[in-house]
């Protein structure tokens, strides 16, 4: 049963590779679009580095302040990989090898040279955690109470997502409906403004674009209440045809 | 003149169609890129919400931080941008229309039906402020004290960066080299601890991936010291030679 109460999460994404720019990152889009359809909503994310310092700090402001924290990042079997054992001491609690995270690796490198050290890192969680199942290179994410640890390549963290899907508990999906038109920002300002304060529980938010050498937006409302949804997508759409403006159901 | 001083950066972006999973965030890689050839290193990232509070309250934590904060959108002409007022807020300050900034939007809106109040919202600053040219569409970013804020839209942020090339102090750059193999990373992850440990000054980062039905890894390698990088990368080709790994300058 969804509830009208409202959950929410945060994102740290760890890793020196985002910060230096070599990386774009993919995984803010990707769980957002993921915990929209959980009936929660991303509220707060933070990048970080691969430091210890930095890590902890982030992970208890975090995970005090929302229903649940995701991370991701820094979970491999290399030196640069320290989210465990930040995670783990900013927990306060010691890193232990997960059994059942062991076993599952000695299966998955038993025909690729065995279980070595390196790979053995990849079965350390902070003791008292869970795992989280990833099919497609066995070294699993990690739970502990409200903390979500997924690895940073983006099909990976999809796949422990996957692997999540229906187990958070949420409340009501924000649904959403875009319309796009040439429309400059400043000539319907006016018109959003009123619109999204006469239409309860509903949000407006207006996205500007360059396109086919015109200039335009795509506006998107925003609510848990698909009635209140469509009189406000209805009166924005109205709105913009008086001011002269064709509009395109769904976005340009 | 450059000095071993080390220069931070931290960005703030800004926008709900972030959080929500709508829009892809490109501003974290490009500003993180240009900030390199700075000399400034970009040391931590928030998007939050288009909301007063979480505005001001990571404003005020990120300022103190670091020596420069940026921040990204927010700052169009519609209800929902509302960066002005939450920056002018958290410092105490109240909003106030920049006189040059007016200006140059009366300039860029002669000829597009004149400076309505909508549009005039994006010439008004926090008291204090001074102006980021904008080539672009006129609307100019801002700067007070060591916040520097700028569009949400990539390529409107990127010619405000332009405008500031080589304005902020920064130290060195943090110079970087690539060598990519078709090394599983738990194969070397040894390799590249002991390297890393024996190179005073460089940091290696290792970045798996699956490419044409392989796995293998990228390691780059960095460091403010030419000489030291240029003895780094070549310590992991020799060690990824050794392991018998066939090496790819600047990454695969």
């Amino acid at each position: 049963m969804t509830s009208t109460r409202i959950y929410t999460a945060a994102l740290m994404v760890i890793g020196d590779e985002i910060l230096s720019g070599r990386t774009q990152d993919k995984n803010i889009a990707q769980l957002a679009t993921w915990l929209n359809v959980q009936g929660i909503r991303l509220k707060e994310v933070r990048v970080v580095a691969d430091d210890m310092a930095a890590i902890g700090e982030a992970l208890n402001s975090l995970r005090a302040a929302h229903n649940y924290l995701f991370t991701t990042g820094g979970i491999g079997p290399t030196h640069d990989d320290i989210t465990v054992d930040a995670v783990a001491a900013a927990l306060g609690v010691p890193v232990v090898v997960h059994p059942k995270a062991r076993a599952v690796l000695e299966g998955y490198y038993a025909a690729r040279g065995g279980l070595t050290d390196a790979r053995l890192r990849m079965a350390r969680v902070p003791e008292g955690a869970s795992l989280i199942e990833n099919r497609m290179s066995g070294a699993p994410g990690i739970r502990y109470d409200n903390i979500f640890i997924l690895a940073g390549v983006p099909h990976i963290a999809q796949m422990m997502l996957d692997a999540l899907t229906g187990t958070l508990e949420g409340g009501l999906p924000v649904l959403s409906r875009t319309v796009g038109a040439f429309a400059p920002e400043s000539e319907i300002a006016d018109l959003l403004r009123e619109t999204e304060r006469a239409h309860e529980g509903c949000q407006i938010g207006s996205y500007p674009f360059f396109n086919q050498g015109r200039v335009g937006a795509n506006f998107v409302c925003r609510s848990v209440d698909a009635t209140a949804l469509d009189a406000c997508v209805g009166a924005v759409t109205e709105g913009l045809k008086a001011l002269g403006y064709e509009t395109v159901e769904g976005g340009i």
